[in-house]
């Protein structure tokens, strides 16, 4: 398998270089970015997306803002705007806010400090908040796999792959995994309307991997799994509220309750910086709701739908804790009531050093 | 609104003349079908389609290949084979079958008759197929509309309006009827991928009519259920088994157990000509599995998926008879359990004289 960095900074450690997702799977471009208004732009039009790799992306962004800005009188000021600015790109995955806040932490924490050492301790942090999730990928991989067996067939939804986090990722990491180990889990991607997200980057890194993967439309996952072919459901995640609410792709939740209705284990696979504790449930989560185009134009090509027609395009949905067979995250299998286990899962975290 | 005549026989009687739907809502197209050849294939690449336009165009094409082969020698062995090609068109709407059943009884009956009284016969009896299904659609949207009230706003899927159909449509009678009459009832129409027969055809027929259209994506259907925005959900149907299973456009089934979950009623309307007691059940039915291309390529413009992803491309499923609140059909609202609603249905029919 060839190995995608899809967020790294560049070697003058002055640019953030990103594969652009929307151009995947026919071609494999590289953005250079250096400024916020091109971070931005690249958040919004998901060139980068997944809940884990824009928080990745945003960390860096912060870090370069605070290079830029480092011999400006209102530094601070200037931070704290670029903090806003670069949270106001999207709505609903919380991993963006949680970069963020780690970011200005970082900055509060070395406020004292001359303005050089301040821009590498956030240089740091960047770094490292991209290397937890990757160790978090592959300890969230390991326990999503003990929940599988050789020859099972898991169904995904949207991209929670490499691509959407750093590395192994969250909902592909087991299968990928497995294939590294010798074993075969195969996938069936729903295409996931209306980016395509499932055709375009999950297809292409299972298969990228070596992975047996059937691509269908997000309206046969139903019929699947009537047909008995789904061992298991494993999707990422955008925002667990306390109560194990858990918003992610549209689409999301209607699997759920497709899934409980087959018997089939639904799986909701995240690092706990994905979970907010701040928001008690999920109509507390904002969800984004995105053009119209997305819908009316396919891929952004020809128009399908007649002109002037309505269109509702949520984003995201909310999947009912009471629907979530259990949350994988990198501390372990978290199962019902999902409150408790959170709880206890930060802390192992904190015990184990993490934040 | 502008009244589309799908189906109709050219002026000089030896062609029928469609609406070419893989060209709308871009372009209004008509096709002049004077062969067989051509027939089969505006059913196979879906210019004609819905399970009763189908069972129309069939009958009117039996007719034309009588015409053709009036003075042959092998006439009689010429129709079988006639209706054994354009049988094998397309597996799954039971309409065609019915159809062609029927001209070849019309057929045999009128065997002793000099060629063009046969022929004469078979035209008529076409006319006969279009006409009850007119007939039929009125009378299903009156029993549709007795299940809604002003304001409601109801779900389909797919495409089951006058396009589909002959006139009003199964699914979307009941709609516009009501704006016939001055009521407003609001839709929800699913794209329904993979070839988007919502978002080109439907939302275009309702948009036509004045209806209050909005577009989703096949996945946003279970959010604006459990949003609460859904009175009803009204598909159309290829064929409904003796028990009440009930195969339609792939998603249907998934649409069923979302309705069940989140407590909206959930109606499949349909001529009896749809409904095949001969089939026991949903398993007996045979579902059309289509090219993948449908999936790969977004309505056959631009490659989305890599490629070689093996596809599953499933054209309908079977939505079981215990998600089924009720089917409405030309004598009325059927309620569970179906087998006894289905004869006392076929009786009602007989003694008004249908077939």
């Amino acid at each position: 398998m060839e190995e995608l960095e899809n967020i790294k900074l560049g070697e003058d450690g002055c640019s953030l270089v990103i594969i652009d997702q929307t151009k995947l799977p026919g071609k494999l471009d590289y953005i250079e970015i250096k400024d916020r208004e091109t971070l931005f732009e690249a958040i919004r039009k998901l060139r980068v997306r997944g809940a884990p790799a824009i928080g990745i992306a945003a960390a860096y962004g912060y870090y370069l803002c605070a290079r830029e800005d480092m011999n400006e009188e209102d530094f601070y000021r200037r931070m704290d705007d670029a903090e806003r600015y670069l949270a106001s790109s999207r709505p609903t995955a919380v991993n963006l806010f949680w970069a963020l806040a780690r970011m200005r932490q970082a900055l509060k924490q070395n406020a004292l400090k001359p303005r050089e050492e301040i821009v590498e301790c956030l240089r740091r942090e960047a770094i490292a908040i991209h290397e937890e999730d990757i160790a978090a990928n592959r300890s969230i991989s390991e326990f999503g796999l003990s929940l599988l067996k050789d020859g099972d067939t898991v169904l995904t939804h949207c991209n929670a792959g490499p691509l959407a986090t750093s590395r192994y990722g969250t909902a592909l990491g087991p299968v990928l995994l497995a294939k590294e180990k010798g074993m075969n889990i195969s996938v069936f991607a729903d295409e996931t309307r209306p980016l395509m997200q499932g055709a375009r980057l999950t297809a292409f890194e299972l298969m990228n991997a070596g992975v047996d993967t059937t691509l269908i439309c997000d309206n046969m996952a139903g019929e699947v799994m009537k047909e008995g072919r789904v061992n298991a459901v494993m999707i990422g995640c955008d925002r667990a509220a306390r109560n194990g609410d858990a918003a992610n792709k549209i689409g999301s939740s209607s699997l759920a309750v497709l899934a409980k209705h087959y018997g089939v284990p639904f799986y909701m696979l995240m690092p706990l910086s994905t979970v907010d504790m701040d928001t008690p449930n999920g109509k507390s989560i904002r969800i984004e709701e995105r053009d119209p185009d997305e819908v009316t134009e396919l891929w952004f090509s020809e128009r399908i739908a007649p002109e002037g027609v309505k269109v509702y395009n949520p984003a995201f949905d909310v999947v009912d804790n009471e629907l979530i067979t259990a949350i994988i995250t990198e501390v372990g299998v978290l199962r019902p009531p999902f409150e408790e286990s959170f709880t206890k899962a930060f802390e192992i975290k904190k015990n184990l050093g993490g934040r």
